[in-house]
C-alpha cells in the first residue's frame, strides 16, 4: 500500500475578530485570563464558532514494541508493554485514573506489541507486527508497514469521529521508545543528540550512558548507509509502530477538524513526521505539557510552541493530555458562560 | 477586640514513607508524575491519610474597597467592586464559571465594600467599613478593625469547615487591591518597591508610572512616621479589609487542617502576614498558580514555592484555586485508584 491522502486545511481567519470581541467584553481585565484566552481562540476557530463545545473527549492510547528495546535502551523489560496494556483494559494505569477523573474515553490499540492478546472492549487490534526490527542493525520497519500503521492510525481516529469526538489526545506505550523518539527528533529538529536523550522510564548514569552510545552507534549507521532526514525515512527507520500509527492518528484528526491535544516526548515525535507531511496539522493542536523528558524542548522549540502544563511529568500513556482536559473545558466555559461588560452592568476600564 | 487565637500544628510526619511507598509502587516509574507526587503526599499528609479525599471543596472571595483607589491607582473606577460583587451573585464572573465547572462552591463575602448589598443567598455579610481610609494620609484601618477583620475571615473558613469542606481556596475583589499588596510584600518579602509593583487590571505605561510614585510616597510616608515591618502593622497600613480577612482565613484554614489553596498576587499578600505570624501554616499550602502580577514572583520566592500553574492568569478572584482544583483531584485519585506493580503483575524496573 502507499501513504493514504489527508485532506487538511488550515481554519478559516475570518472569524478572529469576533472571536477577540467576544472576549475582550467578557467582565475581566483584557488579557487576564492569559493562555486560556489563547485556547479559547484556538477552539473558537477551530470549530468555526463563537460558542465552541467540547464533545466526546478521547485519547487513544497507542502500543507497540521496539526491536532495540532488547538491546538496553530502557531501564524495563519489553514485557513491561504488554503487561502494562493489560493493566489499561483493567482500568488500572495512569491515564485510566486520569480518563475517567475527567470524563475522557479510552481505546486502546494494540499497534504492535510483541504478544497476543484475547480480544476486549476497549482494545482495537491494528497489530503491524510483533514489535519492529532493531534499528541498530537496519530499518526498524518497511516502508509498507510505516504506510500501513499511518493508515491504522488514521483509521482509529475515524472511528472517533463517528462516535461524535471533536477534542482528542493520543497516548503512547512500548518499552524503548523514548530512545526511538530520541533519534526521530536530532533528524527531524537538528537538535544535537545528546540533547535529544534522557532517562526515559529512569536509566541511571550508567544506563543513560549506554544509551547514548547506542543512539549514536544507530546514527552513525544510518548515516553510513546514505540515510537523510526525510521524514518518512526517519520514521520507517527508528520509529516504532505506535509512532507511526499516531502519524497516522495526528492527520485524521486535522483532517476532522479535531482539537488535538498534544501529550510529550513520543507523541510529539510522531508529530514531528506528520508536520513535515502537512503543515497545516498543527493548527489543530494545543501542546498539553512539558515533559521532563530533555528531548521534548527541542521538539517545543522547533514548533515555537508554549505548552499548558508544567508538572514535571514524564509518564507517557496520554496522561498529560487527560490532565490539560479541564483547561480546554475551562476555555470553553469562559467563553460560554461569562457576562460581558454591557450584560453585567459593569464598568469598564477609563477610557 | 484582640486578635484571636489560633492552634496550628504541623501535620505528624510519620506517615510519610508509607505514603512515599504508596506513591513509589504505583504503575510508573518513581517519580514520573512529578508534582503531583508531591500534591499527593501534602494531602495525605495534612489529612494523614493513606487514601486522602477531597470533600466539599469551597472557594470564598472577599471584597473590599480601598481609600487609595481614588487617587488613581488603578485602571477601573471604584465602583467596579460593587459591580462585580453583583456580577458574582448573578453567576457571571470568571470565578462563577470556573467554580460551577470544577465542582466548588463558592461564598462571596462583603468584607468591606463602599456599598449596600441588598441580603442574598452566597452573599456573607462581613463589612468592617465602607472601605478602608487612603494609606497615602494615614494607616488604611485601625488595629481594632484589622483585628475584627481577621476574625471574621477566620468566622467564614469556620462556617465552610462545618459545612463539610476540607479543601479551600480564597479570592478578592477590590479596586486598587494590587496597590496594597504590593506595598505589603515590599515590606514582608524585602524585595524593592518596582518589582512588587505592576499593571494590575491593565494601567498603561503612564498609570503604571503614577502607581508607582504614588506607593513610594506611602512608603515614605509610612516611614517617616517611623512604620517598620512587623506583619501586623504593616496589614493595618496598608491592607485592605478583604486582606485582612484573608489573613485570619488561611490561619482558620489551617487550624482546621484543610488543604489551602493559594491563589495569586493578592491572595499571596494576605498568606506573608498569616505566615508571619503562625509559620505553620504554609503546611497546609498549595500554590495553584503563577500571576502575571510581577509582585507575585517575590512572594513566590519569598516562600521558597512552585506553583501548579503556569498559565499567565492575572484576573484574581480565587479563579487560579479553581482552575487547579482538577489536579488535586488528580493527585488524590492517582494515589486511590492507580494498580500497584504487584496488584497488576506488571515487572518492576530491572535491579
Amino acid at each position: 500500500m502507499s501513504l493514504p491522502d489527508f485532506q487538511i486545511a488550515a481554519p478559516a481567519v475570518d472569524i478572529l475578530p469576533a472571536l477577540r470581541h467576544k472576549i475582550d467584553t467578557k467582565t475581566k481585565p483584557v488579557g487576564a485570563l492569559g493562555q486560556l484566552e489563547n485556547l479559547a481562540l484556538l477552539i473558537g476557530l477551530i470549530q468555526q464558532s463563537l460558542t465552541p463545545a467540547v464533545r466526546q473527549p478521547e485519547v487513544i492510547v497507542f502500543a507497540g514494541d521496539h526491536g532495540a528495546a532488547k538491546a538496553g535502551v530502557s531501564a524495563y523489560p519489553q514485557d513491561v508493554t504488554w503487561q502494562m496494556v493489560e493493566n489499561f483494559l483493567a482500568g488500572g494505569a495512569g491515564i485510566n485514573v486520569f480518563a475517567r477523573l475527567n470524563g475522557v474515553a479510552l481505546t486502546v490499540v494494540d499497534a504492535g506489541v510483541a504478544h497476543d492478546f484475547a480480544p476486549r472492549e476497549g482494545l482495537l487490534s491494528a497489530k503491524i507486527g510483533p514489535g519492529t526490527a532493531n534499528y541498530l542493525e537496519g530499518a526498524a520497519m518497511s516502508a509498507a508497514q510505516r504506510d500501513e500503521a499511518i493508515a491504522a492510525g488514521a483509521a482509529a481516529v475515524r472511528a472517533a469521529a463517528a462516535r461524535g469526538c471533536n477534542v482528542i489526545g493520543f497516548g503512547e506505550m512500548g518499552i524503548g521508545n523514548t530512545a526511538a523518539a530520541s533519534l526521530m527528533t536530532h533528524c527531524l529538529t537538528g537538535a544535537s543528540l545528546p540533547e535529544c536523550v534522557g532517562r526515559g522510564t529512569g536509566l541511571d548514569d550508567a544506563g543513560l550512558s549506554r544509551k547514548r552510545n547506542l543512539l549514536a552507534q544507530a546514527m552513525t549507521r544510518y548515516r553510513q548507509a546514505g540515510g537523510g532526514d526525510d521524514a518518512l525515512e526517519v520514521l520507517a527507520q527508528f520509529g516504532g509502530f505506535e509512532i507511526a500509527q499516531m502519524v497516522g492518528a495526528f492527520l485524521a484528526a486535522a483532517e476532522a477538524k479535531m482539537l488535538i491535544l498534544v501529550d510529550g516526548f513520543i507523541v510529539t515525535s510522531a508529530l514531528l513526521v506528520a508536520a513535515r507531511l502537512q503543515p497545516e496539522v498543527l493548527g489543530y493542536c494545543v501542546f498539553c505539557h512539558n515533559s521532563a523528558e530533555p528531548g521534548h524542548r527541542a521538539q517545543l522549540d522547533h514548533f515555537g510552541a508554549t505548552a499548558l502544563l508544567d508538572l514535571g511529568l514524564r509518564l507517557g500513556e496520554g496522561t498529560g493530555a487527560a490532565l490539560a482536559l479541564p483547561l480546554v473545558r475551562a476555555a470553553v466555559a469562559f467563553l460560554n458562560e461569562m457576562a460581558s461588560f454591557e450584560s453585567a452592568g459593569v464598568s469598564d476600564k477609563e477610557a
